[in-house]
């Protein structure tokens, strides 16, 4: 189907998951927004996301999308239910995808999360943990400095390394995980760091390249997948500074990113 | 959703599939049904796979089940597209969700597949993962003594390890893959010898364990998992030697296998 899978992100932190998804369905067009001009999101209250994430839905909508995809746990937690029965596209969040993935690795069924304030407080990774399996005990935590640590470019190396082990020095007191959700999608960023300091026999899930993987499941389970093959032109929005958006989409990745425009938000409406 | 989920094989090594759904998705209820009597399909022509799949199937919408799962790769080659086009409720096969794991765990983009006879030269894998990607390298390769050695129960030590080298040898020498697929069902009993062959570096992928995985994802889709929690009770029918069927899937779990009945599949009509 030649129509473009829409991403959406508080900022650039989605932009992990539009890259897995590029790399495992490399036909497939993307049109992503990044809310840089209102990042982050994670402190925010319910209503104010449930309130941007429309907004961004909304022009994502004008571009017919065939599929949408919330790159950002703290919006997933909060409107993908309602995105799902209100929109007639399939929709997909990043946490039940990083839940499944866990539930197939943990062996002891000890799963650790980690993830902005809100996430964690929204509990989500933990009900789609226990909706399917109930004797999966879960170890949650915040890590409220993990992403600026990641948008000041620090990505390993001795400061990297102190913070990433002090942040998460109480999940490595619980001791009885196997299993660690990387529930926020800047944190793949700190995937070397966060591993070296967990240790090698912890399974650590990326919640955006399962994500990428299970948008893949619903393509291919509705036949919409693009027939054939092609180099696609993807296409960046962001709300706020894109030539901030540019830097740091291109520090991170090895390919550069063109095509970013600037986009006005805010005088789309916030309803369906 | 309280109805179950059917699984059909061709034998016993669906069993391995059925496992993973237990452990993956431990509320739900299945119902299996194993064509052990006529056991193997690696080697029947299509037409005859057709007809013998189609049999277990309309047994199995006699039991309201909410979904199929077609653990065998055999019949997955040849029914797939049919029998999601016929049926009313989700169909899922196990060579998809192995072809995407495979991406998804691909650095260099050269994947490596083992088979029956049938999958392999029915080129499912190949056409799955190229469908995706073309730029996938694929190397392929049947291997018939492997279903032989797990029937009999020889899953490692010297003689498994012999036998599992010879047949892989092909394989090794090629030297390119870092991403194997096991698109047989059986194939994951020997899973530790076929590593100790293959060498760490190379990423095995359970084609089986990928399915049970999906089969979530898409109930989850639908809304259809089982609400709440139970200690389901499941229904395994074996259309040849039932106390045989009981003995080897007792040899390979470490629990018990229960209420295996006897089938007879002949009387029933081989049409939807």
């Amino acid at each position: 189907m030649n129509r473009p899978i829409g991403v959406i992100d508080s900022g650039v932190g989605g932009m992990t998951v539009a890259r897995e998804l590029m790399r495992q369905l490399p036909n497939e067009e993307l049109i992503y927004v990044g809310d840089t001009l209102r990042c982050p999101y994670g402190p925010r209250p319910e209503q104010e996301v449930r309130e941007f994430t429309w907004q961004m839905v909304n022009f994502l909508l004008t571009k017919h999308i065939k599929m949408l995809v919330i790159a950002c746990n703290t919006a997933t937690a909060f409107t993908l239910e309602e995105l799902k029965k209100e929109l007639d596209i399939p929709v997909i969040g990043v946490i039940q995808p990083g839940a499944r993935a866990a539930i197939k690795s943990t062996k002891n069924l000890h799963i650790g999360v980690i993830g902005t304030e809100g996430t964690i407080s929204s509990r989500a990774y933990t009900d789609a943990l226990q909706h399917i399996n109930a004797h999966i005990h879960v170890n949650s935590l915040a890590c409220p400095p993990f992403v600026p640590l990641v948008e000041q470019g620090i990505l390993s190396g001795p400061r990297a390394k102190h913070v990433v082990s002090e942040t998460l020095q109480p999940m490595k007191e619980s001791n009885h995980i196997d299993t660690l959700i990387l529930g926020c999608t800047h944190y793949p960023l700190l995937e070397d760091t966060i591993q070296e300091v967990m240790g090698d026999q912890i399974t650590i899930i990326c919640s955006g390249d399962e994500t990428a993987r299970e948008v893949s499941v619903i393509l291919d389970y509705y036949n919409s997948l693009y027939e054939g093959e092609r180099v696609p032109e993807h296409h960046f929005y962001a709300t706020g500074d894109k030539d901030l958006f540019e830097q740091v989409a291109n520090d991170w990745f090895d390919e550069p990113i063109f095509n970013i425009r600037l986009l006005d938000l805010e005088g789309i409406n916030t309803h369906n």
